[in-house]
């Protein structure tokens, strides 16, 4: 595991002062930290890029025309999850019983807003269904059947597995299985598709901020088990006084180290910018629980900062109305991409 | 709402200075934040006070003979379990569809190392199978059917939902459902019964800290619905650099707030000492999401805070291997009690 962090020095924006005429919006989208290596697995690296640059066109457009930082971020991450390359919605890995679970949630910086849902089987889009929750429950988590109940309520369509599972996830599950991986951590089958996560944090012109994030969770997990994207304050976090963060990787250690409420404390406490808060939140999950996975991140300025301590992490943003740039990053020092 | 956090001024150290000599190991444990109101509906405070000071003991001879203070929060909240007084175990309320369905947390401040488990039925114990999941699976959290798989691996015996279900609770759930209770927060039908959790907090006299929450849930809740209790960071936390921290009240607020990472990292990035770092987190829990409900907190030294907003809190404490206290302590003002 690399434990240095990579921070991303992203946007056109100088790091310290911002331009007051620059257009105040900003977004990051990511599809999951891991260990993607286009030389060992002859990974196809360009639909990734593709994919992610088409959402942050989508996305770019909705907060240009004034759309809240909420709907940009519930947007981007239906899209991500309607895109099979990504584990997400349709193209989830499956568990142990060879079923697709996803977990997902969606938080507005405005008053601390939450929705979620855990152990989801049959729905699309979770991300809607976890701003449902937000919207129209007084509950933030709701899991399994309960939570499908609850979309039955609120007129969404289930839909059968058959249209979430790909042919890539049914094999990648049978040589799981036959290679006997029911544990997962410790020997992970194939550690760069284990997980890809996605997520999205933005800040809208009105300043805004909102994070999203959805996964199918890894491969091989037991029934039942969450992860960290429903849960706030570990893969999902958006506060206005602070900022918005999306993290991936393995849930469990995200989960103990709280890492999405530890970057925000970083910058809420601790006074830091959000490039030096997401190094050292990188550095302090990596050596507090040995953690492996990344973060995207935007401040309430609108910078926007990622790390990860996975070998890349595939992601892309727009700084303050900038340009799109999409990115398969790879730690300092991996020269394989 | 009370919005003035309470704190406890407990033990007999002083507030600032450490005896050396001293006993160092400490135990706080809670029987829920609440509206408890003796006046109002004629509560007998007194097997309350015994149920708590007879538990203490128990977990004090733990601390006392060496144990660690994981062993002691465990024990201490499987005791408050046991005891169909408090909403968790024996005497959990009722969800929506007249079930039992319960969520457990544990964790250990050494190693940042956490088991949860969350809408669980027909377990007698569930911050045992908790702790399960921290010692014995890859998992953090697991939900539902495929925790109770988990439990049946690890031997755990289920048991009925009679075993569970006092009168006290299905004549409550039957006043909720007829006065058509179905949503929770508006309009809540008994307030001062409406949640219960049970928490412990312990620092053992190697200087390790762990934490424990186990909570039916609120009275006529959704059926899936997950609180704080189980949520790394809201409703439980323990990090030995820090605090352990174990929450009660409306847990939909607590994990809007990350509220148990929240004071831990008051202390940690803010320097602040336990008894600030509540009350600053409580005041933060009360502005931000007009929380309701309540923390009890040990710091590394082993010194005990507790800070809540709602009427009433119940709780107990031994600072320093010192006198158990017991108490159903009120907000300033409040004199019914």
């Amino acid at each position: 595991m690399t434990a240095v962090p990579a921070i991303t020095p992203c946007g056109a924006a100088n790091r310290y002062t911002i331009n007051p005429m620059a257009e105040r919006y900003s977004l990051m989208i990511h599809g999951g930290a891991g260990e993607l290596d286009r030389v060992r697995n002859g990974l196809k690296v360009r639909p990734y890029l593709n994919a992610l640059r088409r959402i942050l066109v989508r996305g770019k457009s909705i907060l240009k025309e004034g759309g809240t930082a909420l709907d940009a971020v519930e947007t981007c991450v239906a899209m991500l999850e309607d895109d099979p390359l990504f584990n997400a919605g349709r193209g989830s890995v499956l568990n142990a019983a060879g079923k697709v679970e996803m977990d997902a949630a969606i938080m507005d910086g405005r008053n601390l807003g939450a929705g979620a849902v855990a152990a989801v089987s049959g729905i699309a889009n979770p991300v809607k269904l976890a701003r449902r929750v937000l919207a129209c429950s007084e509950h933030v988590l709701l899991a399994g059947a309960g939570a499908l109940a609850f979309a039955s309520e609120q007129g969404i369509v289930t839909v059968a597995d058959d249209d979430l599972v790909t042919e890539f996830r049914r094999k990648q599950h049978e040589k799981a299985c036959k290679a006997g991986h029911v544990t997962l951590v410790q020997d992970p089958p194939v550690p760069e598709h284990r997980h890809g996560t996605v997520g999205a944090v933005a800040r809208d012109s009105e300043g805004n901020l909102a994070a999203a994030t959805s996964t199918g969770g890894l491969v091989n997990k037991r029934r039942g088990r969450i992860g960290d994207s429903p849960i706030i304050g570990a893969g999902v976090y958006a506060d206005n006084h602070s900022c918005a963060i999306s993290a991936t990787g393995y849930g469990e250690e995200i989960m103990r180290a709280v890492l999405a409420k530890h970057i925000a404390s970083l910058v809420e406490f601790r006074n830091l910018d959000i490039y030096a808060a997401a190094r050292d939140g990188m550095t302090y999950f990596a050596n507090r629980v040995q953690g492996r996975g990344g973060v995207i991140a935007i401040d309430r300025q609108g910078r926007c900062a990622s790390g990860f301590t996975t070998k890349t992490m595939i992601h892309g943003w727009l700084e303050l109305g900038g340009r799109i740039a999409v990115t398969i990053r790879r730690q300092a020092g991996n020269t394989s991409l």
